[in-house]
């Protein structure tokens, strides 16, 4: 039965609305144990002009573009090799982990590292997770299974991998990814 | 400047609302680039008999247990080897993959997967990230460092795991579970 | 999906609330083609001193009874011969108009007219419905059917009436009735 | 002082929410003694993208008609003898009752009966009273006076009736008519 | 924290919102020792068909205009000696009193009074104090110093002033006055 | 019509409350030409945990007390000759200026100003008029007639006078005073 009331200064498109709706909807389930259908969400929005704070006007700043979305088209980028689109959306101070790394702080550290361990390697997924962090941070989780070559030019599929994005202002700042690659290749 | 209203139905403690409120703030703050503190929250409460759908009362179902907390306490008890206590948080149909295994639904098969692996493993916490899935489970990611001791007795530590849970109803009904281990056995 | 909030001086108890959500959940269904699961109604209470009117705190007034228990217990009382009972249950100005009567105004002209009309009846409700009208009364409507002697002594039931019932402050000050009554007796 | 606030998705015309302001403040008058200036109502409208149950939009339906008005382009069709545009008003499974008949279900079988009782009626209205019943009908009162012409040629007039419509999605489900006909012919 | 909305029908300009914020971040702080920053305003308006009282709609009055800027229009062109555009803000009943006088109700007495007391006089603004009165004039302060030619034609400046004026549906009904000339001449 | 809602953490006594319907239907009154009848303020308190400012509760500080108050006392202690009760009500900074002295910071000042100017004097009320100022401080505007003794023993009254105080956390930082005294010593 949990009713959300949401007050916003005009300006948000109905995309970013839904993702609203979804963010708070989900929210309240977190706590609440009612079926989504029993969560209603509305958005109420205000002109500037019926805004104030301290009896002074205050405009909304632009919607945060949706953290999965930039998750998905850098993976899409790397998966093309297509660096430097990769490369602009990073913020500065970028940082990554991969499994047995040290932080690496640029993509071309990260092919350096991968160039004697796979010829290439493709994602397939298998779940998105978002969620803000405590922090001003966004959190992107993305799981799901390798499959490309060996530097052999055998095939692998289905290894099963991890990674954690966090963006900032629509920038990605890390990157922290976990696989079975090297699992695989013990058992090999 | 946004701000959120909660309708709720009497009967949830100051615990539960503090979850509500944090949940509610990270739900705008993932799409409205405010300061936290630019966001408020305030929770209505209606008594029975003040809340209707259909013309009929309804009561309200007391709060699900926080996600992180059965996350913590279940890996607290498998690091001291609590079994039947680990045992009894786990769902019906719980299932669990950890690096190279196909999925196990029983505690004592990840014991026996593990014996040859290491003797003994703790957990060092980096950060739990918690949210609710677009079905009804709740999604827990625990990351941090593995330390323990290797079959033959030599000590390790500081290697990467990532764990992701999905808890419904107050119980574990799936575990994945990432880390480095293979990767620095290859390594040494 | 309307949601209908209702903000009320504090003073009205669990069954007059509970009159409240029906009765607004049905004013939303005369307009609005939602299964009355889809409505929502919330009441919010007020303390005296959280309201004012021109800057001026106002005080509560009672609930109004139940139109419909009352019309039942006039009902019963008439049923009963407890004319004084029924008596008190009427307004100054008190008006009734039976099938072929001129308007009465009071009980004795009812039981004067209706002494050479049958010996007793007694009613069998089908339904009531009650309804604000649009000055300051309450409406009931009650239909059922009629059984009974006639004068003769022979048995008489199942013969439909509509009684219209008006009611101010707690009083009644109006019923006409219609019945079968003529009806019957012409077919006999 | 009660302050009704319903909140509506986008789509209701003026005359629409002039109903819904009416139905709203005659619900708060059933129970709370105050005036109707004392009764405020503020209807919210919200645009589809503004409005979630369970993280999902909705959208709304179109007004259900007005059940007075039906019922009296009904009563009009009827008088006027526009059998067609009557007939065309009724529900599927439509049923009607007449002083001494046995449930109609259709409009000629009504005209059979009625053809040795008066050469032609019409109807003065004395008022109209609607309500949403507790399933999904709507429930119109009708009460005025009949006039017109006996088989015999002669004229009669200011005969009491009562009719109790049910109407469903825009038709008539069923009619309930009462009347002092026999009443009168009896006394003459 | 305090948070205030306020519903008001359509039709109010963006100035006059700001007017309404400012007014009513005030009110509030008069009583709760909350910095500007922490108290918010919301205006919600509603148009005319969706806001009822007794259930019938009505329209919203034009806004009073600012008494503030009444004040300062009519100081000005009392300044410039434009009497008959001064004159033209006074209400019907307008009362004047200035140090030493008696009410005075049109400015030509005031003029015949200052005559023989200085020959011209300019004013400095310090600041205006607004506030709604208990009944339905508003009252502004308007405080500063004043300037200008005694009679001999010698210099003055620096003088304090106080004014208060009463304003009633944009019309000045009331001027009150208080300096220190006399006390300066007596000093001289 | 307008109607506020206020929205505050619980804490606060009914006279507190009943200062702020006060200062809101005034604040409305201002800019909208509503009667105060048709000015409805509504409050709902918040418990601590029901409300929050980036996830985080907050407590409320105590009400202010009522600046008229304060001002009331300060000038009955003065009229009193009460002068350690009075300076207690004075904030450090403390400012005030009476016609034609400089600036003063003690009440000893004003007290050897006043000596040659009368014996003593009292003051009779027309009125006082609060509001809170653009910065932190509340303004309190009291207004009347002084009645006394000349330094000759002769007594005077009806002599108008002026007072603008402000206010901060309680204590007077400043008092600014207008008096005919000097216009009615000149005009005898």
């Amino acid at each position: 039965m949990p009713i959300v009331e949401l007050h916003l200064l005009k300006g948000y498109g109905a995309e970013e609305k839904r993702r609203l709706h979804e963010a708070l909807t989900s929210a309240v389930r977190l706590v609440v144990p009612a079926g989504p259908d029993a969560i209603t969400v509305m958005i109420h929005e205000m002109a500037t002009e019926d805004y104030s704070r301290g009896g002074k006007h205050r405009s909304g700043a632009p919607a945060l573009p949706d953290p999965v979305d930039i998750v998905r088209r850098f993976l899409s980028a790397m998966e093309a090799r297509e660096i430097d689109k990769a490369e602009s959306m990073l913020a500065a101070g970028f940082s990554m982990r991969f499994p047995g790394t040290k932080p690496m702080s640029t993509l071309p550290e990260l092919l350096d590292w991968a160039r004697p361990r796979y010829r290439f390697v493709g994602k397939t997924y298998e779940g998105f997770d978002a969620l803000q962090g405590s922090d001003s941070a966004a959190i992107v989780y993305c799981r799901g299974s390798l499959s490309g070559e060996w530097p052999d030019g055998t095939a692998f599929s289905g290894i099963r991998f991890m990674d954690r994005f966090e963006i900032e202002a629509g920038r990605i700042t890390r990157q922290d990814v976990w696989n079975d690659i090297a699992e695989v290749r013990a058992q090999a």
